[in-house]
């Protein structure tokens, strides 16, 4: 048993869906784009012009929606007409309306590890989307407060644990991603709780196994209710 | 002399250049309009979307830009050609790219109180961009951190108050708006310090004189050093 202080929590496909709705609009871009290009082709423009954008724009759905009016622009050779364009504005704003869905197991892990430690959620994306997120899915009662995070490297991580005043070896991160929210973590010294989605963005994907003693891989959230007293 | 325990800086038109940015960029749209409407009608509408569109995309370039692009559509009555978006998106672009001018007396003032308090950015906008110009303007190295918060109101300087961990009574806040740096401060019973930018968003108009034991009203930054021992 390790003496945590703060248990940080991904929000994105950790605490709740996230993913499926950007794959959601994905589907509906490409199908509005679908007599310049093949859904493949379009998926993967949109990716390269998404990654490209990334230090620009940063990541969150404002940055997606730019990303992919960029791409509507690039691959109809500025023939497409406006209403696409509206079209894809909406589509940006449907995703800053979509219904919080808790993951199975989050609100029970929550609830018994509140008070005991300090919970806070740590998270790229747009800040007002991530707290409106937090908010509504009715966790905001949880968490001490919300780390939104312009990047989940591992200097993001460090400056993280320092501003939280904690050593790494107290801090213990859970989320989806084994690249942005376990790699970084256990290089610093930290823990993770790697709780798989069954949806991974391409930009989070890692090809090799992880082995360390600090790393934790769960089906289900509320085992990382074993690793405290 | 009062005993601050942080002390808050807003960064944008406060620390350096900003408004102007924005400025330009919407003297540029307004000219790529101009076979529509006069410069007039263009800013009112732009501005009238920008505050619309607020709880959605919060307050930054990306959600300007959409609110750009939105403008566009719906006074050209989508017969606007699409090189006009592109040339909108561009400007979004440009403006994460624009050199850093730090205002009068900064630098002096903050490496006259590092040290002695914990100094923090607070700020609203987006995320990475504002923490780009902190680093690029050499600043970084006076601030504990950067608070980027989704909004300026009272509930949210309370938020930053308690997560801060000290009374409002030691926090002192500095900034160009009287409406979003000062006025939600000294309700809580903090302290602030109100320094004029040449060019205020007409959002951030308050059109009323403040009288108050903890506010300050100073034309150079460099004046803060006055309420510290």
């Amino acid at each position: 048993m390790t003496d945590f202080k703060v248990i940080a929590f991904d929000a994105d496909d950790t605490l709740f869906v996230n993913e499926t709705y950007f794959a959601e609009a994905e589907e509906k871009f490409c199908g509005l784009m679908s007599d310049y290009l093949s859904k493949q082709s379009i998926s993967q423009e949109l990716y390269r012009v998404q990654i490209n954008n990334l230090s620009t724009y940063g990541y969150g759905i404002k940055g997606y929606i730019l990303s992919m009016i960029e791409v509507a622009l690039a691959i109809s050779e500025n023939t497409l007409g406006v209403a696409a364009i509206e079209k894809i504005i909406q589509y940006g704003k449907e995703l800053t309306q979509k219904p919080i869905e808790l993951l199975d197991g989050v609100a029970e892990t929550l609830e018994a590890l509140h008070g005991r430690y300090k919970l806070v959620v740590a998270t790229k994306g747009d800040l007002l989307d991530q707290r409106r997120k937090v908010h509504n899915s009715g966790l905001g009662k949880y968490f001490h407060h919300i780390e939104v995070m312009s990047d989940k490297q591992e200097i993001d991580y460090a400056d993280l644990i320092q501003r939280l005043e904690v050593k790494p070896e107290e801090f213990l991160m859970v989320g989806n991603s084994l690249k942005s929210d376990v790699l970084p973590v256990l290089a610093l010294g930290g823990h993770a709780v790697h709780v798989p989605f069954h949806t991974t963005w391409e930009h989070e994907k890692i090809h090799h196994q992880i082995v360390h003693p600090n790393f934790y891989n769960y089906s289900n959230i509320q085992e990382v209710l074993k690793l405290v007293p």
